[in-house]
């Protein structure tokens, strides 16, 4: 499969799963509750369910020997050179209170890399589109080109992260305290769509913990597209979550480590 | 003035200050610096300003007797029977992240009550309206009245505020903890939206603080008209701003006020 092709598809893959999913947003649905990530409640809609079926379902035609990973139904062929990470809505409480900064995550590994990444909000009709050399946004205004901005310290960084509380008592929140003591503005409630804005150069910072894998992958060649690092709160590898800084600017990546990895 | 011609001249307000606004959403922009309600930084953009500039402009022109209360321009004729009351970025951080959960509030108050309410969403082009007896949304799927849902109690309640930083440490922070200790889901980082989405029975409960009467008055009939309840902690009325909280279900209503009435 070209390059083009497999753009292709992931567009297909976002038509379909924004198909399965639109109907549930903003109207009645069930919700479930599972433990995630160290919140208190983490609710899983049929929307969840439904987008992640066509996905897995898609992929598995077109791709037989490639792997797949989940949010809502695990994994297989782990040991796949490709592996496709999926999270269907990420923002799930944003989804539940109707806002509509959730957005579906689509992301391709190859080996411990992850080479492309999607994320498409089906209510906004917007996509973001990243392959770790160049980043691009796609709306109802066109196509653009997205650059991180330039942003040195923390004094001037406009910091997001998706719940202060998702950090764990003690170390971890002062970690993040300590960040966000420091930066000129921060902004919560903000998912997926932190690491996507960051790439667009309307935020410098993210700094989140407790992702898993399918939280995070997707978003990695978006931001490293656009000229973003995002690395562990230790400057390692970003593909396995857990705990994350992403910043528009070296410099900045820089001073947020000094706080956040110990 | 008929009914008609009031809400297509709010219709028209909403009109122009989007044209005004959004230029600058997701641009390049300047920021100021100011204080406000008590949050560390509040950003300012062009937009919020030329958005002000023409809706007094045509309310001054349409209705020379009203008064004018506006976030960035003050206040002219408080005293007169009518106040129109403007928040042209409800959601400035939201703005200034690239997120399109801010909106622009229009609201008319005749003596001491807030008569009519319109929330514009320019970039997501939908617009929420009431009038204290009806409520109702329209966007690009068509226009749909919006009803409160029924909750009876705190721990099936999707509770919304804007930033947990904005209640005082001390005696009024401690209250919002002991709502949000007891809901089933917090969600932070709404803005206007939490209100409107009350409105459309997609969250239970919105407690805030510090906020201006130009961040409230515009919503009050939005959610009163769907049925909801917006008041003081103290139970009094809202219109002032200051300590909100606000409930899509009276018994809902009830059990937040026990625990932040003083």
């Amino acid at each position: 499969m070209s390059v083009v092709e497999l753009g292709r598809f992931m567009d297909d893959l976002a038509d379909a799963s924004g198909r399965a999913i639109l109907p549930f947003f903003r109207a009645q649905f069930g919700l479930d509750d599972k433990a995630h990530g160290g919140a208190p409640f983490d609710p899983v809609t049929e929307a969840d369910r439904a987008a992640e079926v066509v996905m897995r379902r898609m992929i598995r035609d077109a791709f037989p020997g490639h792997g797949l990973l989940g949010e809502e139904f695990g994994s297989e062929r782990l040991d796949a050179d490709c592996v496709w990470v999926l999270d269907p809505i990420d923002g799930t409480r944003a989804f539940i209170a109707g806002l509509p900064t959730w957005g579906t995550l689509i992301g391709l590994r190859k080996g411990q890399t992850a080479v492309r990444g999607m994320m498409h909000q089906p209510f906004l009709a917007e996509r973001f589109f990243g392959d770790g050399r160049s980043a691009k946004l796609r709306n109802a205004a066109g196509e653009r080109a997205l650059r991180t901005r330039r942003c040195a310290d923390l004094a001037s960084a406009l910091l997001c992260t998706t719940d202060p509380r998702l950090f764990a008592a003690g170390e971890e929140a002062e970690r993040f305290q300590s960040v966000q003591a420091r930066v000129r503005l921060a902004r919560y409630g903000t998912d997926c769509y932190a690491y996507c804005m960051l790439a667009a150069g309307q935020v410098d910072l993210v700094v989140e913990a407790g992702l898993k894998p399918y939280d995070i992958v997707a978003l990695i060649p978006i931001v490293e597209g656009a000229g973003g690092i995002v690395t562990s709160w230790d400057g390692g590898p970003a593909t396995e979550g857990g705990r994350i800084v992403a910043a528009g600017d070296p410099r900045l990546h820089e001073a947020a480590l000094r706080r956040l990895s110990s």
